[in-house]
């Protein structure tokens, strides 16, 4: 097994390889693929799909010399077996020395970390503008999924590329005709007109951009990518090469199936089934989902709007079938998704944008001026806000407080429980006051009363009176703070005030205001970076009186592949840890 | 004089003039603009160019039954003079009732704040989709000048509109060949071709998206704009009219020098020269300017690039030639141009990016994942981060800390002096551990010796040691920290501590911890809002301790054309106030 794969340890060794056995490369790598994602799961149709192409880029460039980068990285499975890592795939045991995605520390075929969409070109036209001062002869080559295409950097730098490069830049654009879930936008239907027309369409949108474009039909086949590689190679300006490949090649199911085996749980092979689950009840997930299709029934002014990641609300491709007209994926195209619902709330519809905490990132100018500046009642709800939640340094929850909560005129709502989140974004959905930002919950789902109404806003709710201590333990942190609560009464014999703060993005001034009166200390939990979060307003508020504060949550660090719960002892977040901190406080 | 724009109380007004009156009606908003323009500045050329074009929309459509959105809308003015707003303009008492941008407070005719680029398909898209959903027949119109659509929100939105939205929606790109400075990007060479062709071009990039097109070469005349317009008004399906423009139509000086008229500040206008100067000597501009061209010559490494903002370090076209391969503008491509210094900078290249402070918000994302999870030595120089600087609620600078200083990595430093600025700014280029931003401070220029060195991340500088109160007066609010220490001294009899922090990303826990020793109270000073910034961090240090902080600065707001001597004193932030707050809690 892997017989040609164990040979190679790095790029010289495929330029050994003949045909037939680079071919036998390719199932080996498949094979590996398999090993390391039937076990513990990954992204599987974007690598199945690529191993053609990156075999041939590495026959027929120079990697370090030559330059690759890799459009969100999550397609650098092979490229990693054929630089040095395959044991990564092959060796069980070295499963955790790959990161899922390029990364120079692992090595210096990977150059830059990457975990977001379209942004190769961007960073590829810097090594190319470096080159050139330089007096460099390297190629650069950028490569990049179709639905990668439609995020704005993207655009921008093939817009660049186009006009103000004139050197060797080499952009393939790697057409398997899906985004994670299907494709939206105009590019995707015309590279569909172009794969018709074999790349001969007389309009050509690369072209109109001032960018020479080739096109490659036969993207899963070896020795054809090696040969339009080696045209493109050393070329004098830019040129777009365009692939077509088939997303998941290799395995019957993910061909069938391409959303679904964007990324895979660890599984059967033989039958596709995950070997795991998260079992199959309620979740803050399947709650969002229930709410987006009754809702939308009830209320034809209600329309969901998602980048791409439908699945962050539980919506499957049915479910946004029976959604119709109400349903809108923008493609990968954030600023859009976010910009375009200001506009429907200011017509009177009432938009719920829908992704991960890690993509709104990139909307911060377009929540705060053309959503927070008009203060247009848009409710952005949020996956993956968590600590725990994704772990990879390019897809961290923990720096959504600190971006967003600081934006004027935006509401932050962080609930902590399934009562409190669902009559959230309820009220979120029917105001039209306040621009909205909710967090979901990281945690299992918990049950508790909650209100129906947040127009005051920033108003906290006391949901223990005690004296002492005063917990402020905001969203997914409340079970924390319970916790705490019921152990500070057991170990230290007082009960103490236990406070929801509910809104993540202000601060309850007259609840704070009497609190001094028995208290002496404020506890703050949040589940995110202190720098810039929810604690340190409160530290900030008591900053000229007698009582204290002590914020809990991360630091600003960008973490990568940690264990939560090593990290939160880490950070003296245990409940016994912050007990040890109250006794030398009080 | 303004016969006819007298008789203009609103678009119905417009409807009922004829040929003639509405070419005079285009003279009198000339005048108007002429009368406004001269005596208090503003945009020039945008709308100059815009006169006939936005006559004729108010001719043929009905707003505000349909729906225009104008791209960063300061090519609104003459759209404001038709929709009852022409006081703004004609009668200097009135100057201040008109916000410069579209402004839903003054006029149902202005949908949206906007002062942004590259917003106006996306805003409009959701009106569309808005009316779709409510079974709504009005039109809605876009414009958007040639130089916004390199940015990603607008490639986003027209890739979006041409394969996602199937009624009524027109987007006029209005053609006036010019962005601020020369426009950059292969659109724009696109369109020079559809203009040399009359918009026969075979290849068109507006069709590759799947959106319908038209050409108006004389957007300059009234009749022509009211012809086309019918032909497109109640479309059933996305279009793109494309308008072929003369920025500062009808001025001479204007129509010649493109970029020096883009804005002007008050002017004679038989000379065109300024009739207010701010002074011909040093400050923090042209010393970033001598600093570039300086080191540029040195070092061949060295690289500009600015997304379309040349002048925000006085780079004029004769230094931008002079610069040559070293100076990069990606036009109006924010995103693109950071990303794009990373990967100069991983390559060895030293990237300098010039902007705004507000423009600057669009790269949260691009900072974050491109730059800083990779750590690669880019340099941010920012303009206008002062509250003084830029008073339009869409172009503050006062979020850029908060915003930005709470990103891992990032060292921003905040210059007091103008030694500092130039040691940082050399620091910064030639390091390669730290991504950097720095402050420009909105003050005159002030001396005073400044370290070389800033290895050292986070460590602050006393520079004047004392007691009992210890003030940290951050980037150019040191000068008000130092005017403060003297009030002090003169007014309670004791010398307090002075500290220049530098850097706006980090603490100096060392010193932190050693000021309690002889101080009972920190001042924090910081241009900029106190949610998320600098000040929080130090009373969040101090929480749990006895000594008290008492943090200053800008509230968390969206504050509007305000006088910020005044702003500073609602906020209690003169010295006479903090004396009197530093009496009460001393």
């Amino acid at each position: 097994m892997y017989d040609i794969l164990k040979k190679v340890n790095g790029p010289e060794d495929v330029k050994k390889l003949n045909a037939e056995e680079l071919n036998i490369l390719a199932a080996d790598i498949r094979d590996a693929l398999f090993n390391r994602l039937t076990k513990i799961g990954g992204h599987f149709g974007p690598n199945f799909g690529i191993v053609e192409a990156e075999i041939a880029l590495h026959y027929v460039f120079n990697s370090p010399h030559d330059k690759f980068v890799f459009d969100v990285s999550h397609q650098s499975y092979p490229h990693k077996m054929l630089t040095g890592r395959k044991n990564g795939y092959i060796d069980d045991s070295c499963f955790k020395d790959d990161s899922g995605y390029t990364n120079p520390e692992e090595s210096e075929h990977d150059l830059f970390n990457i975990g977001h969409t379209s942004t190769s070109i961007s960073l590829a036209s810097g090594l190319v503008k470096a080159r050139d001062l330089k007096g460099g002869n390297e190629n650069v080559i950028a490569l990049i999924g179709d639905g990668s295409l439609t995020g704005g950097e993207a655009l921008e730098a093939l817009d660049f590329a186009g006009s103000e490069i004139h050197s060797n830049f080499i952009i393939i654009v790697n057409d398997n005709q899906q985004a994670i879930a299907e494709c939206h936008g105009g590019i995707c239907k015309h590279l569909d007109e172009l794969r018709k027309t074999k790349g001969s369409a007389e309009n050509n949108f690369f072209k109109t951009l001032g960018l020479d474009y080739i096109y490659e039909e036969n993207g899963n086949d070896i020795q054809a990518m090696i040969k339009v590689l080696q045209k493109v190679k050393d070329i004098d300006h830019p040129i777009v090469l365009h692939i077509n490949t088939q997303k998941g090649k290799g395995y019957k199911l993910a061909e069938d199936n391409r959303e679904a085996w964007h990324w895979c749980l660890p599984f059967d092979k033989a039958t596709g089934k995950p070997t795991i689950s998260f079992g199959s009840g309620e979740n803050y997930t399947t709650l969002a989902r229930d709410y987006i299709m009754n809702k939308a029934q009830k209320d034809k002014d209600f329309v969901v709007i998602t980048p791409a990641m439908p699945m962050t609300a539980g919506l499957t491709p049915d479910l946004r079938q029976k959604l119709g007209e109400q349903y809108v994926d923008t493609g990968i195209a954030e600023e859009h998704a976010v910009a375009m619902a200001s506009g429907i709330a200011k017509a009177g519809g009432k938009p719920l944008v829908v992704t991960n905490s890690t993509f709104i990132q990139r909307t911060y100018d377009q929540v705060s001026q053309d959503v927070c500046i008009n203060n247009n009642p848009v409710t952005i709800l949020l996956n993956y806000t968590s600590f725990d939640g994704l772990t990879d340094v390019t897809h961290l929850g923990i720096f959504t407080i600190a971006a967003f909560a600081n934006i004027p005129n935006l509401v932050m709502l962080a609930p902590s429980s399934k009562e409190e989140y669902l009559n959230m974004l309820d009220w979120a959905v029917e105001q039209n006051k306040h621009p909205v930002m909710i967090l979901i919950p990281g945690n299992e789902i918990t049950s508790r009363a909650a209100d129906k109404n947040y127009d005051a806003i920033n108003t906290f709710k006391i949901e223990q009176s005690g004296e002492k201590v005063a917990i402020l333990a905001l969203g997914d942190f409340y079970q924390r703070g319970e916790e705490l609560a019921r152990q500070v009464e057991k170990k230290l014999g007082f009960k103490p005030t236990l406070i929801n703060p509910r809104f993540a993005s202000g601060i309850d001034e007259a609840m704070l205001q009497n609190l001094p009166k028995n208290h002496q200390l404020i506890i703050t939990l949040e589940d995110g970076i202190l720098d810039g979060g929810f604690g340190q307003k409160i530290a900030a508020f008591y900053g000229a009186s007698d009582i204290k504060v002590k914020n809990y949550g991360l630091q600003k660090v960008f973490y990568d592949r940690y264990n939560p719960q090593d990290l939160l002892r880490q950070l003296g977040m245990t409940s016994e840890q912050i007990i040890e901190d109250i006794k030398k406080l009080l």
